[in-house]
């Protein structure tokens, strides 16, 4: 018997730097692959899709991945949104995104409309962010629509710099409107009861990641054991101060037996 | 004597309503123009040029106005930062605004620079907005530029409903940096030290609008008398539950006496 039936597992700064990989990532999902454990990518990156997540990993990391591996925000706010009590039937959706978001939302039980006809506006991180869809979707939340958001990542990274995040666009609408979105994404609860129905509701399920703020609270916050992998955002300076620990933390995965 | 020796005035909600007159303002300034009292309008939109401002008072509310007689938050944020200590010599300018932004920020202190080269960067509200503005303002203070915002009203009034102010955008921009600005507009101080400066820092100024929580505030944290005028956003209601009063309030400008 593993020591956890299921994984869910943060991408960025966990399994790889961006386009660099990180080797003990790479034998640690081949561990949980040879044991035949459960797992699935969880990201807060909406901009990509699924497809093209399960391309990267394969491809630049050496890890194979189908789709069907990969769960991300994008794909959590559709799922919300289909299955959301607020409008029956038809879901009408005001959406600002890129195309991981669009092909999310890409389902019979959504359409996609205009500012003046919408029930929701949805949005996730947007590179073709203008004022133009800031004021629609200011219009269409005066209106009553109900204002859902992937995320409220501040920044992410990029060769570049740090970028603006969703989170700052996020900032701009609530700002604009006075009403605070539901966040779907790490570590609010919508994305992390997605990832477990979509893994059948394991009963003794981890989530793994190096961001404390987002996949370690997210495991609090919803019941899961956590584990943290100082690969990334959070450093150990930082986790000292933290009163509610992660359940374990490791240097990288190495250290970390799936027994 | 008059009661009060300069009268510094908001624009919209106390002197009209968008295009449309308000009779008994009109007859205020007229009051103040034969009693030779000094006074300035004083407003917290960036968008529109003083000329602009002066050239609608006189056209479209019959107040004969001169771009003298007008001081616009962009007027007062050039001013803070052609004299600000931060860097000495030539201010270097990534702008982010409109019209009136841009004329106010012409002037031999400031050069205007790409956000690579900047020293500052100070954001108004533009309605040319795009994520890639975002991020270039989003680096520049990442290196260390000087965040400075025009004003922080969330909203702005048009014909459409409340499109989202310049305090919008500054949310984004403060989200993805983490940095606050430095705000300028009522009822920040600089906007009013600007104000006081151009009526030769009178003895017994009073600031008169119909917001509490920019003008009436600009007036209680500066140090003036206060005249609020039910004409415009807050209500009795409202004023009610404040703790601090304004000095005077009126229905309209026939229940106030400049003598």
């Amino acid at each position: 018997m593993p020591q956890y039936d299921a994984y869910l597992i943060d991408l960025d700064g966990t399994i790889y730097h961006g386009k660099n990989p990180i080797p003990e990532a790479k034998r640690f999902v081949h561990r949980l692959q040879e044991a035949n454990i459960p797992y699935l990518f969880v990201t807060n990156n909406s901009t990509k899709t699924a497809e093209a997540f399960a391309e990267d990993l394969t491809r630049l990391h050496g890890i194979k991945t189908s789709k069907e591996q990969v769960y991300t925000s994008a794909m959590a706010t559709a799922d919300y949104v289909a299955s959301d009590s607020f409008k029956k039937g038809l879901k009408k959706v005001y959406l600002i995104g890129e195309a991981g978001l669009e092909e999310a939302f890409t389902r019979p039980e959504i359409q996609l409309v205009s500012y003046d006809q919408a029930d929701y506006v949805v949005m996730g991180l947007d590179r073709s962010f203008t004022y133009q869809k800031l004021m629609e979707a200011t219009f269409a939340i005066q209106r009553g629509a109900r204002f859902i958001a992937t995320n409220a990542d501040t920044n992410l990274p990029s060769e570049k710099g740090m970028l603006p995040g969703a989170g700052s666009l996020v900032a701009a609408l609530k700002t604009a409107t006075g009403v605070a979105p539901t966040i779907i994404a790490k570590p609010e609860a919508p994305i992390m009861q997605g990832a477990l129905k979509r893994l059948n509701n394991p009963k003794k399920p981890i989530m793994v990641g190096d961001n404390y703020q987002t996949d370690i609270l997210a495991g609090i916050q919803n019941g899961l054991a956590t584990l943290l992998v100082y690969t990334g955002v959070s450093t150990k300076e930082q986790i000292q101060q933290k009163e509610i620990k992660p359940t374990h933390e490791v240097e990288h995965f190495e250290q970390w037996s799936i027994k």
